[in-house]
């Protein structure tokens, strides 16, 4: 399937003006873009789906040689990488949210409690608009801007909403941004501030998706992030894998727990691993990829138990509405790569959501999202039930920012007393 | 003054054990504390106001070679400036939560809009607990450990309690917070989240400060650290200024506009500055530096207008409220530095610390906190009044994050339609 992106500019040859080519190196090493289910190759630009099979399109590179000294030398986000990532060679220069190069904290605290030896926690949570969507919206940016898209724009359930509408307007392009209209308010101020087109739709995210896949058949020139340039989004997932094995010093992680909405970023970070492994800048090594999701939106966790490949739409209803993608795209891809490398896909109740959260934030003082609360509490459930192996290297992805859904854990926690400014009414209090 | 944290390990000595000793190297190049007044110099310890002359103390150093390729080196957080800090070679060892090396943005957008031909956005929202508390409270939280502290704690206006009950829990620290009682509800939950002990002083932050210096000259072994290890705390903040001038590529801007509260920060980045020169890391030039307040806690700007040292203390009325303190301890110094520098301090109320909440956001995709909307506005009032010069080169810091303080805007911005999820809807609703 390829979108009315690139009639746009054809149509400009008609109004007068010669067709606007793709620069040279618009999409740096990038070749082509490759059906990952029957392998045939289109061209780069707005497509997104195979013209023989309908498979999803992934980007495919020939790379050149690239040694770790050059991506330390580096700047300190996404684009030490650049050489890696579908963007040109200048990608610095355009204006973008420079995302990336996160903290990879090893949690002794966490690992204590939940009895895991060596354990990480690599914090999304610091991104610029606090969630690993900038990563892959730095990307899209740029393969909007080298296709000349006017609207950029995104069906999102939240996270990818702040996203889009803020790299946007760094970028000076018109956003136009899609979510539920029953979205946490944090998180629709937080795009509201950045552009005048949010536009709350009443009905879920997998509504919400439809409704931009139908604008991006009809409207010209509309570069929706993780529709019609999704081959190009995506790849910017692969910069988490990139940093948890530069940060470990060059090497892969014996697992990595990662959250599950679309599944994308899960097949993109085990894609990263593979990448580092073929170009020799790591050691080639078994590791384990398991998937995080709230039982309220666990399709791809309930046909990874019943030994299926099958997935089952499902209604969302969790507090993690992040993840709150009922029909998830890459859900195929996830049960595939977490049974093939040993790891697992399991899920969790609101309530140990919850308690995620504040596990994260009482032993490592990371106040995460719900999102962060799903992946921290099958971490835990994942080691109880025996499926992850306590004494082998792990690494939990934190994704997004507690600020966003404060509602999750408002009620749980608060002022230990109210005193009035004198020592004697703190001693009083009882507090110590 | 010198508070009872060291009696406590003199105490130590009469219960049999022997009093513990600062090891070799706990304050790293750092060679005493020095009066800020009279010069007087004494030991490096809780201390923080001179027995000579109740001056404030700062940190004095002899510092080693330092060159810009050893900084380059070391990781991207302050930690690469270790050797200008008082903390130990050894610092990154110690669980911490590994703050700043932010992004310094060009800001072309904002910088167009105002009139400033080259401007840059130094984003601390992206700090790990989202504002520059990070930096000074790693720095405190190194004091607090080699002097052996028992407790972690402050009075705040909501962004040091975050950074302190974060800090404090990954380090393993027991925390004890105090805020004022009105404050925002997000920033009481982001420390709660973190720690038991987060207590609610009714009264303003004076009044909250006053209590936690009754506190530390009657508790035994508390790390207050803007009260008892203020001193080691504010250099923190010297990193600010330090990655200015890396990120610049090891120069110095024309002009800098930094929010003042209770003007630590911006005394430090001046500090640190001056100290790049006499490394010799950067080359010497002149630079002026501007202080920005809201009206409702404006006593530095008031002074500085008025052309006065003396800082009258004034109730805040304002919803900066991380900016509102009445009794700033180093307003006098911020006098000073603008004065002397060519800069300004400047003013302005609430509705444009909205308005420059939305202009940064549009502009550049940050979304900011009051005080962050108090520094932009300043500086567009600034530029407006002549007092910045917009053909030199200007950096604005931008200090905290929008969703903290999500109210100040929440109804001025929002969806533009609530529609169906059709495109008929879509087309219905005229958001185009
Ligand atoms: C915070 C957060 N984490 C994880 C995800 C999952 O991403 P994916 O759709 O790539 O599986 C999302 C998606 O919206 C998200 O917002
Ligand atoms: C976001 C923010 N910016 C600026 C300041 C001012 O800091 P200082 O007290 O060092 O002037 C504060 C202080 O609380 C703050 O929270
Ligand atoms: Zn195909
Ligand atoms: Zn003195």
């Amino acid at each position: 399937m390829s979108t009315v992106l690139h009639e746009t500019t054809t149509a400009a040859a008609s109004t007068g003006s010669t067709r606007k080519r793709l620069r040279e190196g618009a999409f740096g090493h990038a070749r082509a873009l490759a059906c990952r289910e029957c392998g045939h190759e289109v061209e780069l630009g707005p497509s997104y789906a195979c013209p023989e099979c309908f498979g999803p399109l992934e980007v495919a590179y020939d790379f050149p040689t690239v040694t770790r000294e050059e991506i330390a030398a580096g700047p300190a986000n996404i684009w030490r990488y650049k050489a890696l990532l579908p963007v040109p060679s200048d990608i610095e220069q355009s204006p973008n949210t420079e995302p990336g190069f996160t903290r990879l904290l090893q949690a002794h605290n966490l690992g204590r409690e939940l009895g895991i030896d060596t354990l990480w926690v690599k914090d999304d949570s610091t991104n610029p608009t606090n969630s690993f969507k900038d990563r892959v919206v730095a990307c899209a940016l740029s393969a909007a801007r080298e296709l000349d898209a006017k609207v950029f724009a995104c069906p999102s359930t939240g996270n990818l909403a702040n996203a889009v509408a803020a790299a946007g307007a760094r970028a000076g392009m018109k956003t136009v941004v899609f979510i539920p209209s029953n979205l946490e308010k944090p998180k629709q101020v937080n795009s509201a501030v950045y552009t005048d087109h949010l536009v709350a739709v009443d009905g879920n995210y997998d509504d919400v998706n439809k409704l931009a896949s139908e604008i991006a058949g009809e409207e010209e020139g509309w570069a929706f992030v993780n529709v019609n340039v999704r081959p190009f989004y995506a790849e910017g997932s692969k910069t988490l894998g990139y940093e948890i094995a530069e940060q470990l010093g060059w090497r892969l992680p014996d697992q990595v727990v990662i959250p599950v909405a679309s599944g994308s970023q899960l097949t993109k970070v085990d894609k990263a691993f593979r990448e580092l492994v073929a170009l020799g800048l790591v050691e080639d090594k078994p590791y384990k990829v398991f998937g995080a999701q709230a039982t309220g939106c666990s399709p791809v966790s309930v046909a990874y138990k019943a030994g299926t490949d099958a997935i089952r739409p499902v209604k969302p209803d969790t507090i993690a509405k992040s993840l709150a993608i009922g029909n998830p795209a890459d859900g195929i891809y996830v049960l595939d790569i977490c049974r093939r490398s040993g790891g697992a896909v399991e899920d969790i109740s609101d309530d140990e959501v919850r308690d995620g959260i504040l596990l994260l934030a009482r032993t490592e003082g990371i106040f995460t999202e719900t999102a962060g609360g799903t992946t921290v509490g099958v971490l835990k459930k994942l080691v109880e039930t025996g499926q992850l192996d306590p004494t082998l290297e792990t690494v939990v992805i934190n994704t997004g920012m507690g600020l966003k859904t404060l509602d999750a854990v408002a009620d749980r926690v608060g002022p230990a007393a109210t005193i009035a400014p004198s020592y004697d009414a703190f001693v009083a209090s009882g507090v110590l």
